[in-house]
This record gives structure tokens, C-alpha cells and sequence, in this order.
């Protein structure tokens, strides 16, 4: 336990890879939210394995069925459940995986916390299969967070070495927020995005695979969401984020840069501008004391590369201890970056709203 | 809301750093847990001000007062609460700041969500002030942990520019894990603590502040620790670490790194070693699908600079939004890192007793 | 929100009345637990309306469908999800009421709190349908007491003046726990039952109903389960009791018997049996400070008579406030205690258990 | 685990009846709300014991310090914490009873529970002591409650078989609901209380106790607060009172009585009054579906008799398992009631104003 996250917008995320369903509960969302399924499906889209050099070959249609809480269009305000059913599914090809563990990948500690009951076919609930009925949630609050006028847009920011020109962190607009999911290959320079997709495809054609960072940015957040100590803007987003596989790092404005500066570098001087109070530079991210500055939220998430990779590998056999070359089968990315871009959004739209539901000021 | 970490070890943190006293209720811990007090306020000191080049001039005993929850040295099952008197507080300092608030603290954000009711003084309760009791109920949560077999310890791993050594990430030894806490200076390395050391000066004889990394291991964790999804070491480490002030950034394992490797470079391949498996390499930090693998556990976190500088700084007037120039009296550290270590490792122990708690295994 | 009770077992309900499916994710059984099917299907026929004269008209199959969580009739350790889908629904039935609320059914607050965007058709979510994954997933848990040694038993105590016999609060017996559970009118005494069902006839027959109240008992309840102040046996259980639609009242033991009496009368000494601690009475049901005390545990609930009835009442029209007399139509239980028998004993399994798994003596 | 109730308000309590302190942290309390501390004192001194017959005579001066919080009177955002000194203790009293439980205590299963570390002294976190920080949370929340124009009150409704008046359910006035409260014995009926002091004082001559029930009323509740489920106000209520020592039971609106009845007797019909939607009954204690209906809510708690009495009673040595006769010492009420009217006041209030924030529709 457990496969939940928020407070006030709770998410429950259930299914396992090759069970027979994935899908969701989201209890929290207010009555009278209508609900754009058009835009749901086409956000799902971009998540969805597409017909590229970088997605998996497992092809799921990812028909979200919502079965409660959604009358003719508009939430009822009980919970909203989808449920998203598993086709594709080639359990035999994990047939020898229960015992000798695939390395980076979740299946060693959940044998060791499961035993054998545990179901590694394709990843089990560790699957990233699982972020589909996040991203139908994550579509969802982002309608309502939009209707607020916050807006959330991510981009791949570097594939292994190749990095992406990076956001306005200052003065971002809705434009270049949205401009990078709006194409196929989520980046913002389309020179870097070439270079990406060659170190994708070069990974690839050796039965490798490659990692990334993800930039996301928020606008529109009204300053002062976020609790104190350990329910600030970045616990809750961290503690949510790295619930996407293969994340394993996050930092918010300059983060490990800012780690190296000093004080007067780092520090965001105030203005005012038209009435509204802003910085001049905004190394914080938006996030100061847990809280939203006002300003653009930005931060950048560290994907590993998809442990699955063709190439041999060194295991053991969990029943003799005995060493075993390993090689995977299955169909798998070569890289998982550009379909977390989406993921990452989601994710962040569901948080926001758990906290903005969070914040006492709107009671008076 | 909340200052409360934990979901079987609770953590509430109390107080603002001018109130009578800060504290913490810490719920959760079994009865007939021998305390050791001594070892605790060793720890503590540890984290407070002390007689050096980097710390704040603020003197505070830091003498906890057990009110609750332990009796004869003993816990007696009911909630442990702990009291810290702030007695060295010089609130007059803070007089102007409530309408100009201090570029990259919490000043601004929290005037909006709290109005003028917030206390200021000293940072309120997002003072660094609040980790005192975090380290009483980390250093308390330790005890149950090494009893367990499990040791946590920390070091400085970069100051500004200078780096540190680094932990062995695959043998790591109690020894090394403890040795950089036991120095006044606590990082690895002594030769790159000189150097460190020099450069907080620097910066504080420039009326400026440094920024810097800690780093983290755990070893003896039992495989299998850690929640699905949303409850995982990698959240709930997160979710909890970024409750300390001035972390805007944490990696596990390689991280970053990680994102610019390849799968086959990254993976951590394994072996049999006298019945307990292993893995050659430890670039995911001893956490894999959100579980414990094993092997040492090993997280980075970025400080920014402390945001309180002698400079003079860009602010405004929140009354009149006219812009003003800032210079912040009072009394801090020029560089919070090395307070931060302990701080780091009482965060850690509190999230991980927590998540020991939660697992299944240990009801049959 | 929420409709999730639980904090180790979490048991998430979604669905309406009307809406396509109605089901539960259960999360935090631990992995390898094995399920028998049969006995769910068998425990839940118990709730189903059967063909008799105290039941709804609806008829619904009730078939649970598994869609994640249980492979091969084993828990897997990830989140189990059950879902039922809505067949037999005639929502014409409902076209007026959503402005004519009917008399002490949730209609009017349910249409202040969720304006129009209510799902008013069947009660939505706040009709007894959504009992059916209560019961799916409390006789999941049961299974697991079971195995544990704890056994769960209710009966019908009365209905409307006429009383059953009451459980033997001091020698309870699985015999006797079970007894009423395997009849088709679940009482204890059969004489009783037949003048029970002699009430609930000669309401139905005047458009009327009844109400009733139901005891229920657990022995093999270790001592000790239970947690201090807020999260004892009775505030847990008394919470999520509540859940079950249509009930008023709750008492543990003599309850409201024991306000009546001296502490002489009432208090349960103590002796010694076989090597087991045991009371010569027991007027606390089985609880003390929140605690088991190893006796059997013994509480009844108060059922309000069926709030549709078919006798003309008097209601307002929401939109003209002008009174109008109303007329209900669709399918009602003319008494909904014997098919709440089941439900009670549901929601007990699922409490017990979440209260077991947070013990905190089971980690020693 | 846990002495915490509330979601939105969360009110943890710690202390034993002989530690050094009892105290709460309440976190989730706005910033700006003015506390009127005079007002709070006069509250608590309704639940101290008193110089009559029916109280302990233990006597705690129960001055609530406030040590985080409460700036100059108005809270400031952050956690407020109370703490109150323990002065009156004779932990000597307590020297045997480790070993030879108190029936009707919860000595025995705290003793299975917590070992022999379990603190045993004048009842340890299971004391009715634990209630005076309560009802300091429960002053405060009844302040922000009041301004919102929300009032609650409570009186004796019978001590042993001597009965009070009841609340006007339907036209409940804030003088007929705050009138018992200003009374040295709490009830409405003057005559009926002059027959409970009587009751009291008889079980006192002989050493022995008795029970009573109290009646709890609140009016000025909008229509639709409560949660579905597992968190309606009835839920709720029942979950935060049942942690008042002794409470075996609680029914809302005519509860129990309602049970008995038909649904054409039970059920409130609706009319329009002034605009106002009213039932002309109140059987339901204004509370349907688990959300309130506007008109007052109304719920009664048994008590049972304080199981502290003089006379000798039957236990056990939990060394030996031998029988022993057992004779307590130590200072207790004879009736726990009439101090318990203000704690079922203060419950109440965190529970509301809890809910209240909950309350989606203070979103829009």
C-alpha cells in the first residue's frame, strides 16, 4: 500500500500489466465540473505508444470506459472511476522472469516483499502501463485547473547527451508551454529533437536504451498554494512525480545549480509590475518556504534509461542463487521519455489541484 | 496544513522561531523502546549553532524536554512530545520585514496565504529553527533502527564548487557512513573540507552565502521496503526531505547522471555473494520500483544558499509596491549545509521506521 | 469525499445507483493470501434481493468481477478491484424527484451540496446498491480473519417491536455466531422471525415500512486491538458502521443499558479460565479504552424504517418552494434490516482487519 | 496509533494523566482568527473538577499554556499547541495495579497491549485527564464556529433512571441550547437535576458510581455538510466522541426509538418557511444521507458509570493468574457526566469545523 495520492483529490490507481483491466478512481472532484472527453482522449493520445522509433510495439487501444461519477458530461460528485482494459498482453513472454530478476527493474525487491505471488508479467502494478489511467486523471483536473487559469506544459529537456533549449522561467507564456506537446516528439528546438530521436535510434539498433530529463512548467498559479514543511508545493510534486517509473531525480527552479552558487546569485529579487508582484529572476522555481511564488513554477525530472534493454545481462536464479545470462524479450521503449512528457503533466495537474483545494484562503 | 510527516510514525512539528518553544508529538513508536537521552542530544548538537565560521551568532541550548510518551527512559506506547524553549530570539530585527519581504525566503508567499497575521519573526514556522525537534524525533527513531540493524549517516558532498568524495555506493561500511558526523566539519574528505570551509568564509566576509549538496546512505535495509507508486522510498524520502528549508533538489543513485547514460551502462547487473544477492554496480541507489534492493541505499540533496545575506538587496514595499532596497540585519548562516547533515540523516530515519511500520511482511 | 474507510486496508467504494458499474479497490492485503470465490459469491447472495416478501423488486445479479488484483484466486499484493454492473435500472422512476425531495432520504442535502449535477436516479451514491462491493470486499477480509481465528457473526435483533433472542455475550460460540446467517430471515429464534416477517408483511401491505436493529459479534479477537483515543475498536467501527445507509445508532455492549446502571452493575470482573483472562460479565462488549479485551465483542446497530414508502408524503418543490405531495415510485425494501445482516458483518471484517494490520506488536 | 482526529483540523493530543504535561497540537486552523482566551478558560473550567459531590478530588488548575501559534491573540497559520502541567498527581496509588487490572478499565488490555511498560498511573493516555486539551480545541473551533453562526450545546439527558427535558429537535433556540451549560450541573430541568445530584450521591455513599447519557444539539449548520460514506457527519461525530472516555454509545435523531417504528411515522416531511426549507419532524437529528439538512442536529451519548468505584471487586494477578480481590484507591467522580457535557461540546466543534473546511462548495 498504497497506489493513491492527494489529499483532497485522492487518486487510486489500480491494474496490474497484464491483468484484465487498468484504471482509477478520483474522488474529490467538485459537482458540476464539466468534463471534455475530446480533449481527454486527445491528451491520452500523446501518451499512448505511437507508431515511431521510440515506442514500445504493445499497442493499447486505451478506450478510457468511465463507469461512475461523469452523468451526460459533467461530474456528479461521487467518484469518478475509469477503467481502461489490457489487450495487448503476451504473458508468455515473461514466463522465466519470476525467478531471475530483469537488473534495474522492480522485479528482485517484489519478489523479496511478495513472494511468489507477486505478478511480474510485464511489470505488474510497477508497470508503466499503470500511468495510463493517471494521465485520464491528470487530463481531467487540468480542464478544472484551466477553468482557474493555470496552465501546465512539460517537454523532453535533454535524451542522454543532447539537450533542449529550456523555458522562460521569467516570462512564460501559454504558447511555448503548450508548443512542445503539440507535436509528435514533445521538444521544444526541433534541431535538438532530431539529434534526440538519432540517439533514440541509435540505442535502439544496438538493443539499448537511453535516458532523459523532462522539463514542466506551471503558469497562472496564484501565490501562497502549498502547505508548510511537509506538504509544500515541492513534497507533495515530488512525492507524486516519482511515482512515474524510472524517475529518479527532481529539482525545482536552478536546483543543483543553485547548489553552487551564492546567496546573490541565487536570490530572486522583487519588483512590481502592473500591480502584480515578480522577480527578476526566478532560480526558486515559483516555490519558496513549500509555497508558490506567483511566478512561473518550473522543475526537471531525471528518467533513467528503460531497464529493458535487448542486449544480454548478468542475473541470478532466485531459486539456486545460481549466475544466469539474461536476455529480455518482450517489446519494450528504447526510450521513455518523450511518452512520459504527458505523464509528467498529469501528474502535476492532479497535485495542484489536491492543493489548491488544500488552501484555506478560499473558505473565507 | 501540515507540518506532519508519516503515516505510522507521525511526526508533528510545532512553533515558529519566536514562539515560547518549538516541539514535536511523534506518534507511533511501540512501547518498551529503551531511550538513550545521552546519545540523542549528542546527535542534536550535531545540528546546533556552534562556535565557528558558518554558523548563525543565534545561541539556542536546544535542551529537549520530554513532556510525554517516556517513562524511566522507556516508551510507554502513548505519543512521545518533545519542548525546545526559543529563548535567544531578537524579534525587534524583524520589525520592517512583515511589508518587504526578503528576496528567496517565504516571506512574500506566506504574507499572501497568511496575511498580516503570519509571524515573521525569524521565519515563523518555516524557520530552520523547526529542524531541532525533527532531529530529536530522527535521532530517537535512529536508536529503533540500529537496534534493527539499520545505520544511517550523511556528509557534506560539495560546498559551492568544491566537491567532496563520494560514498562506495556497493560496499558501503558502517564506518564510512558515521565518519563524516563525527568531525566538526563533516564531510569525507578533510582536504576538501578545508577547502570548503575557506569558501564559506569567502563568502561570508563578502556579506554573501553558499550553497552545497549532502549526501546520504542507509545500509542494512531489508530488500522489499518501500510502497507502490506513490509510497516508495524514492516518494516518501522526498516527500519528507524537502520539508527541511532550502533543499530544492534530491537524487537517487546516479539521478541526473543517470539521464544521460545508456540502459546498458546504467543497469545494475546481478551476483551471488554468501546467499545475499547483490548487484556489481549501484547506480539506482539501492531502490528499485519505488522498493529497497538490498544494497545501500544513496540520495543526493541540493541546498540553495542561505537567502539571508548582508548585501543589499531588491525588494518592495507591500503596502505601497514601491520598490525598496533591503538590508537584512539579523543573525544566520553563511552557509546551511553543514547544519543540514544531521538534519538529512533524522529525515531519513523518521521516513524509514515509518515505512518498516507499513510493511505487510512483518504481520505474518 | 471520501468514500474510502481504512487506513492499512483501504477499501475505496465508487459507483451510483444508475451508473454502469458500481464496485471497490481494496488495498493492502497483503500478497499471497488465497481467495475462494465461492464463499464470496455465497456471502453476497445473502445481501442480493431474493424472492421474497421483504425484498426490492430490483433484481440484480450481482456478479463481482475481478479486474486487478488476484491472479490465479491469489492475492497478488497490488490494489484489488471489483466491479458490478448496473443492469436491472429503471431511471424513469426518477425524472421528477430531483426537485421533490423525498421525505429523510439524502435528496435535499445531496441537491444543496451538488446543485443539479447530482445523480438523483436510484440515490446515486448514496443508495444501498453500493453496499453489494462492501460485501465483495468484506468477505474478503473475513476469509483472512478467518484463517486467523477470528470470526464474525450478526443477526437480525429486531424488527420494528418484535425482539430476537440476544448473542451469548460471555460463551459465544462460532455455532451460534453463524446460525442466523445461514437462514433465509436471519434471526436467532425462529419464533421471533415469524413475527418479524409478520411486521415487515403487514407494512408492506399499507405502502409502509419498517425499521429494526441488528447485533453482531467477533470471538477470537485477540486482546489489545485496538488504538488509543480516536482509532479505538468503537470510533473505527462506529465509522465506518455509519457507512451503511439508514443507520442511526450505535451501542457497544450494554450501551445504553449501562448509562441506566451503577458501576457495580456494570463493571465485568476479572478470572482466570484454563489460562485465559476472562470477565465474569461482559456489559462492555468485548472493549475497553478502544481496546479488545479478548471477550467476545458485541455492539448493535439502530435501522431507520425504509425512507420510501408508498403512502402519499409531503415534499416542496425545490425550483417553486411551493409544497407538493409526493408519491414514490420504484422498488423498495419494505425492510432493509435482514438484507443489512451481511453488510454488517462486512464492514466489521474490513475494520478488524485494518485495526490488526495496525498493531503495532505484530512488527515485534 | 493514533490520538488524532480530523482531517482538515487535525487535533493530536498526547500526555498521560501523570507525565508532565497533557497538551494538543491543532493544526489546520486559518490564519486571522482572533482567540479570545477569557472565553476559552471560562469553558474549561465547565469540565474541571469542581467543589461538589459529583466530581474527582484531584484538582488540576488545567491553565492552558500556549506555546506555538497565537500571536498577540490571533493565530497566526501555523500549528497552535497547548500544554498543561500535571500538579495533582499521587502516582503512589497506582503502585499495585500493573499487575491486577480494574475491571471495566482498560488496565488489562493496555497491559496486553503496551507490556509492562505501558504507563498505568491514574490511567495513562486512556485517562479522562486527555479531555482538557480537548476542550481547548474545542473552545477555539467553537469561536471560528460561532462567528459562522454555528452553536452548540449539550446537557445531561438522564443520570441513572432519572431523565432530563430534551431538546426542542425542531425549533432549538441558542438560549434553550446553551442554557444547561451555564449551570453548576448541567441539566435543562431543574427538578430533574436536583434527583440525578441525588442519584450521584447515593452511589458515592456507597462507594459505588453510575451512569447517563448527554444530549447534544447544534443549530445554524448549513444544509450539506458531511462527506459520503464513511465520512457523513454521523461518521464523523461517532468517530471523534466515541474517544471521550466511557462513551458505549450514540444514536442520532430518534436512533434506537426510530427502530421501532414505521416509516410513515418516521419520516420528515418537508415544508418552506421564510424561504427556508424545514421538516415539520426531525426524527433524522438533521442529518440525512450523512449530510446535515439545515434544520438542528441532535445525537445522544450513553456513558457508562465511571468503573472506578470503592467497593471490592473481582481480579486477577496478571503474574500469578490468581485471583485477588481488589480495592481501589485514588480520587474518581462518582459520575462522569455532568464533566463530560462540555468535552461532547468540544468534540463536536473540531468535528464541525473539520467538515466544514472539507466542504467543496467554500471552493467556488
Amino acid at each position: 500500500m498504497s497506489s493513491q495520492t492527494g489529499k483532497n483529490v485522492k487518486v487510486s490507481v489500480f491494474g496490474q500489466s497484464h491483468s484484465q483491466c487498468v484504471g482509477a478512481v478520483i474522488d474529490g472532484i467538485p459537482a458540476g465540473e464539466a468534463v471534455d472527453m475530446e480533449k481527454i482522449l486527445c491528451f491520452m493520445k500523446r501518451r499512448a505508444a505511437g507508431n515511431n522509433s521510440w515506442s514500445t510495439g504493445r499497442r493499447e487501444a486505451d478506450i478510457p470506459q468511465v463507469v461512475s461519477g461523469i452523468v451526460e458530461g459533467v461530474t456528479c460528485g461521487s467518484p469518478i472511476t475509469v477503467i481502461m482494459e489490457n489487450k495487448d498482453t503476451r504473458s508468455s513472454d515473461y514466463g522465466d522472469l519470476k525467478f531471475v530478476p530483469r537488473p534495474s527493474h522492480s522485479d528482485y525487491p517484489a519478489f523479496v516483499k511478495y513472494g511468489e505471488a507477486h505478478d511480474i508479467r510485464g511489470g505488474g502494478h510497477f508497470s508503466g502501463r499503470l500511468t495510463a489511467p493517471l494521465c485520464f486523471a491528470g487530463a481531467l483536473c487540468m480542464q478544472i485547473l484551466e477553468r482557474k487559469g493555470i496552465n501546465i506544459g512539460a517537454h523532453i529537456s535533454s535524451v542522454g547527451r543532447v539537450d533542449d533549449a529550456a523555458f522562460d522561467s521569467v516570462e512564460l507564456s501559454v504558447e511555448e508551454l503548450k508548443s512542445a506537446g503539440q507535436k509528435q516528439f514533445p521538444a521544444l528546438d526541433d534541431a535538438a529533437a532530431a539529434k534526440m530521436i538519432e540517439a533514440i535510434e541509435e540505442a535502439k539498433s544496438k538493443g539499448d536504451s537511453v535516458g532523459g530529463t523532462v522539463e514542466c512548467g506551471v503558469i497562472g498559479l496564484p501565490a501562497g498554494i502549498g502547505e508548510p514543511m511537509f506538504d509544500g508545493l515541492e513534497n507533495r510534486l515530488a512525492a507524486a512525480l516519482f511515482g512515474i517509473p524510472a524517475v529518479k531525480g527532481i529539482e525545482f527552479g536552478k536546483g543543483f545549480d543553485s547548489s553552487r552558487s551564492l546567496g546573490s546569485e541565487n536570490n530572486d529579487g522583487y519588483y512590481c509590475n502592473g500591480g502584480k508582484v515578480k522577480t527578476f529572476t526566478n532560480n526558486s522555481g515559483g516555490i519558496l518556504g513549500g509555497m508558490s511564488t506567483g511566478m512561473p513554477v518550473i522543475f526537471k525530472l531525471a528518467f533513467k534509461p528503460t531497464p529493458s534493454i535487448a542486449l544480454p545481462q548478468k542475473s541470478i536464479d532466485l531459486r539456486t542463487m545460481e549466475s544466469k545470462e539474461l536476455v529480455i524479450k518482450g517489446r519494450h521503449d528504447p526510450c521513455i521519455v518523450p511518452r512520459a512528457v504527458p505523464c509528467v503533466e498529469a501528474v502535476t495537474a492532479i497535485t495542484l489541484l489536491d492543493l489548491i483545494y488544500e488552501d484555506r484562503r478560499y473558505e473565507h
